[in-house]
């Protein structure tokens, strides 16, 4: 169905829109690990995430007639600040509906990038008719963060170019949320890696991909109580069945192992990482042996904290 | 006196012990400053900070026989974890003087690089005697952060870097503290540099560096009120005559400048770096006018900050 040339293609459509990140090592937690580890850094990415490869892509792919009407997300998460940001990059006018109860940074952030806010009350219910209200008023697309196909390949393309510095890769571990990245980045490792396998990181308080992975069909989470905020969604019918097939199995991790993994990349590579991040180191230090003098990458899914809400 | 070969041979004599750490740009920071910022990134390198250069520059700078015997230094800062690091990776014994009051995390992290702590009472003068008792004993060499010529030329090795990387800058900012630093750079710039000034950045509370340059003579603090915790230390007679030749000039900063700078580079840059490496940005932006349209280098000092202390 996906093919190599496929997204081959996505990658150079969006590269003149985003950052090539760098890949960096440390020493000091290849030594506390046993492991050979390769951090894809989507922390220095445009807007701070991964997902600004996404929302640039699904943009990019609308027609001329619907980029003039523009594109409509709800999120409170790093996607509205992508389709802001991708948005105003290409001219396109960007609608983002935010829950009424969104951090102030958020929303001051997805100003900053240009996107036009439209608060609502916070239920997922409330958020899908806002979108609805305004596409009907505006004719605008509306633009998934996570199942939408066009999000997904473009979300892979972080880990082409992981792979493409570091051919030899033998796992790469990504947090998982939504699907978008952990979809994405299993294809470009099927069709870029050599036996290289991926693995998805996910908090025990929102384990709805694991349980999903079991049962053979989408699961939700009934609680959200995780420092990893941007892993509190569920899978979509997009990405579930490229998960399925190309991702080798989730990692659970406790609250606490995702607290000192974000300590350690913070004090040892001095790097800002969101916590959703460190659930990919977390997952390679609770299971040691598996990794052990392997060639790991890890996909460092963002950098947008709030330094006023940190968990040391 | 100092001549452009000297300084090569410095850098060759410390490259196989350091990192060749990145050179940073920031889209958003230099939309902020109205000046292009190139940032050496220090807070890459071993242990998290320049003063890995200056250790490692003096200690291969001791006969094979003192090397043997060790080497010694009162710190609680940087200069005694890099000391240890230095000579771990060497192979020399180091032994450092630390004042009991030093926080818990500075002397793990001193052990951790396998230095052997002697702790004393937090005075200078306690810290002399301690130093003096074990050269005495062991008949290790003493080395100063700062006031130590081959201490300064390795310090000064960062700027070669960045003006390998960037020929064209005007200015280097960089933070003063003892003096090591901004004397080595002023070195770097003077001969590598094609007209390049070097400025330092000093906070208010410490500004011991300023007032020498006024009055001539090495100035003293009286209180040591700062964040900056790496720039409450006065110049030496080693470095001041340096200062005084070739540092155009020192900004002085307030403390909420600096803390709005250390939020903006982590929050921007996504990296980690002392509060003492903003005072650096917080110079630029206090003094914009100077900087507009200006090439200007700044040297990220650090990144070995206690998470659990942040001004945030």
């Amino acid at each position: 169905m996906h093919t190599r040339q496929e997204l081959e293609k996505v990658h150079k459509r969006i590269l003149p829109y985003i950052h090539k990140t760098p890949v960096l090592t440390s020493r000091l937690l290849n030594e506390l690990t046993g492991a050979d580890l390769f951090f894809k850094c989507e922390n220095f990415q445009r807007m701070g995430a991964f997902k600004m490869r996404g929302a640039t892509n699904a943009i990019l792919k609308l027609s001329q007639e619907q980029q003039q009407k523009g594109v409509v997300t709800h999120s409170s998460g790093n996607f509205a600040q992508a389709i802001s940001l991708a948005a105003k990059t290409l001219g396109v006018p960007a609608y983002i509906v935010m829950p009424s109860s969104a951090p102030k940074v958020k929303k001051e952030a997805v100003k900053t990038y240009g996107g036009n806010i439209t608060e609502c009350p916070p239920t997922l219910k409330d958020r899908e008719e806002t979108a609805e209200k305004i596409m009907r008023e505006t004719g605008a697309a509306f633009l998934h963060p996570s199942n939408d196909l066009d999000v997904i390949l473009g979300q892979g393309t972080a880990a082409m170019e992981l792979l493409e510095e570091q051919n030899d890769l033998e796992y790469i571990v990504t947090p998982v949320g939504g699907g978008g990245l952990v979809a994405g980045t299993s294809l470009a490792a099927h069709f870029f890696g050599k036996n290289c396998k991926t693995i998805g990181a996910e908090p025990f308080e929102v384990d709805d991909a694991y349980r999903s992975l079991q049962s053979g069909k989408i699961e939700t989470n009934k609680t959200t109580n995780t420092i990893g905020d941007g892993l509190k969604t569920q899978l979509g019918d997009k990405n579930f069945p490229i998960i399925r097939q190309y991702v080798s199995e989730i990692i659970r991790v406790e609250e606490i192992e995702i607290i000192e993994a974000l300590r350690l990349i913070w004090e040892r590579m001095k790097i800002i990482v969101e916590p959703s991040s460190a659930t990919a180191l977390a997952a390679v230090l609770r299971e040691k042996e598996k990794f052990r003098n392997r060639k790991v990458g890890i996909v460092i899914s963002g950098g947008n904290v709030d330094l006023n809400q940190l968990p040391f």
